[in-house]
């Protein structure tokens, strides 16, 4: 069993860690840059040690120091979180060669999953649907100019090593493939190191539908039911829901055994979300395999009763999965938005100092917090500074309580996105489950204007 | 079914009140005095209305002025938490007579269940067990001596109208109870307004649990299991849990019938508690019956997933019981501490205003507040401020947890009884499950003296 744990991670995220780490008897160690001193996360640890200054690469992706610390203070395991490092094989690798256990899966599923023609191809043949385009790397223009014909416009293209709507586009017609194909492949080759580019069909209303797996290291694979998380904005998710309210039981069930061969086909452990898109139709498309607690995981844990990252620390150490499917039953429904500190206008960054903070408080609220009533919000990293969970016996139940909840929520001195969180749970479309990804194109941004 | 209800009360559990109104669409009043004026619950209901200065005869014990906003603003019901006019049967009466649902049983069971001597009268005939002692009020200090002598000292001296402690007094001797009654007579006349004393037996070390009930007006009634209730000061309870951890399923089951039967014998109507004193060999005894919303509600609300203020709610409108008792079972451990606003070594309360206000948030915490960051609280009403409720799969992850979410409680500006909670959770005698109503005196106020 892992005896004690560094996170290499902040906000809420890191917060989230250390209670389970503390349920399991593990001791924790907190790293943390120096605007992030007074951050609640670093008073919750056992033991607390500063990275560096607030950019990134001198602090929460500085692998030296996040190694060298947890060697000097005998940690013997990293959580990454996610984000940051959580995917980062060179980092993965890394703590395996120091002999400290990476709380994710190994170095080599992550080199896999993080090229996206590579899953790709790994999925198509483990017979998991994947969406139609090309499997192998795009060099030229006249090659991406194929494909599109193949399956027809409009098509998007992808960065290998995308991620997070980035290094990924909307194509309509040869004539923009043309004008835009090498700009792409630049940017990408300049962005992520490499500039293999690959080509999906655009699925028409399409839906963000993934699976919650679990994954332990004696090969038992489990799944934990789907999460919707179509309302997006800028491809970032903003509100999420378990279960779906769109699929069938019988979609359900086929989209949970696709997941269990996903990961089988990469010989996946820890705990992962495997993404799909779905259409109108059902047809359910592979899209990613995030090898990482992911930010909406708490909705999952609210209707299945399963404490995640308790379960991702335990396979982490060793043990066998100790849950029995059979007795997880999906119970009511859970809906998560995203707390971002900025203008819910433009989307742009609104740091700042916090001067009040009052949550709403109750049966069936969850807070996920990464800041306290006197946080200062600096602009280096992501402006999501909390997540509210809700729970109800329906989604009904559960959205009217959402709403409730947001009315309560008062958070002063920055601004943030809870009137468009607001806006979105309280709109007719969202409450008849017309949940598609064009959501907050086609109905929210539209009411900005007005 | 109620359609707008004036919720009489204040705090946390005026917020709670609007919660499950709102949820049932039921429109929300809010009253308050003039320093309430910044409470949540002020800024929550649908409307507000000053009842007056802080003085409690001028503001919630202001049935006139009540009634006269209910009427106004067309409230068709009143509900009245706890404390305050809860219990009141004249209270109840008068909106009876306005035509307003009060939300509790008719004025005719409070007027029963308010004399303990007349409710131990009825719950003996009903079969229900009550401590052994005086059935008839006790007039003179030979009647008195000759019950203490049939049932053998030490005994509880106890006035008819007392409660929360008041008018109650353990008496050792012939000696001590010829000094002591004639005093007590003369203060429960004065303070209740009626002089009638009766003698219990003291139970050894006694345990306080309490069976939760609900009976609706169709004649149905259920129960929805105990909660264990012993930790107390000064005969005001501090930490409470759901299971019980002592009682076996065959007592729980028996407590369970005896309070449905409590229940049966006066036609009770709305949720309600019946409280039983339980000794070492989990023999169990009735003590009184609270007509009314508890305190302590949501530990139950947690292990059992029913939501007791909607429950209440739905009652009073006249719905008959919709929960089928064969579906609830107690799934898990909840604990709730009591947040007081006062010095943790002597019980004095401690007003003053608040500075800082950060909460432990996340899986399985669930607050019910009564005060904000900016909050003052002030000397007029009762020092408790907020709730704390944790639960986890055992008692011992629930315990693991409460421990931790006190450690992560930040509250300043003035004192509160957490390093009280903190010690008595962390105590080996209470994790062990060791907790009779005699624990704060036997485990905690000693260690204070060191």
């Amino acid at each position: 069993m892992i005896k004690k744990v560094l996170i290499a991670n902040r906000g809420e995220i890191a917060a989230r860690i250390i209670r389970s780490a503390k349920q399991l008897g593990i001791k924790t160690v907190a790293v943390f840059s120096e605007v992030d001193e007074n951050s609640p996360f670093v008073q919750m640890a056992d033991e607390s040690y500063l990275l560096g200054p607030a950019r990134v690469n001198e602090s929460y992706l500085n692998i030296d120091k996040i190694i060298e610390i947890a060697k000097e203070y005998r940690a013997d395991a990293i959580h990454p979180g996610y984000g940051f490092l959580s995917e980062n094989h060179l980092f993965a690798e890394k703590c395996e060669k120091e002999g400290i256990i990476f709380v994710g899966p190994n170095s080599q599923v992550l080199k896999q999953m993080g090229s996206k023609i590579e899953a790709r191809k790994i999925m198509k043949e483990a017979g998991v649907p994947v969406v139609p385009g090309s499997i192998e790397a795009l060099d030229t223009i006249d090659e991406a100019k194929a494909f599109a014909k193949e399956i027809g416009y409009p098509v998007m293209l992808k960065a290998s090593l995308g991620g997070g709507g980035i290094g990924m586009q909307v194509v309509q017609s040869d004539e923009e493939l043309e004008n835009v194909f090498l700009d792409n492949q630049q940017r990408a080759k300049q962005f992520f190191g490499d500039g293999s580019m690959f080509i999906e069909k655009k699925i028409d209303d399409a839906r963000h539908i993934e699976v919650q797996i679990l994954a332990d290291q004696h090969g038992n694979v489990m799944h934990l039911f789907e999460r919707e998380c179509s309302i997006q904005r800028r491809n970032q998710k903003v509100i999420e829901e378990a279960p779906s309210s769109f699929i069938s039981e019988a979609t359900r069930e086929k989209m949970g055994e696709a997941a269990i061969r996903a990961a089988k086909a990469v010989d996946y452990t820890n705990v992962g979300t495997v993404e799909f898109l779905v259409d109108s139709e059902e047809n359910f498309y592979f899209i990613e395999m995030n090898a990482r607690i992911q930010v909406e995981h708490p909705i999952t844990e609210e209707v299945t009763g399963v404490d995640l990252v308790k379960e991702q620390l335990l396979i982490a150490s060793g043990n066998p999965l100790s849950l029995n499917k059979n007795d997880i039953k999906i119970k009511g429904h859970a809906i998560e938005t995203r707390i971002y500190a900025e203008d819910p206008e433009r989307f742009f960054p609104s740091p700042g100092q916090i001067t009040r903070l009052d949550l709403p408080e109750g049966e069936h609220i969850r807070h996920e917090l990464g800041v306290s009533s006197s946080f200062q919000v600096t602009p280096f990293y992501d402006p999501m500074i909390a997540k509210l969970i809700v729970s109800g016996a329906s989604r009904e139940e559960a959205i009217e309580r959402m709403k409730d909840a947001l009315n309560n929520y008062h958070i002063d001195g920055i601004k943030t996105n809870i009137p468009m969180l607001k806006t979105i749970i309280e709109h007719d479309q969202f409450k008849k489950g017309n949940t598609k990804i064009s959501f907050v194109d086609e109905y929210y941004l539209p009411m900005l204007k007005k």
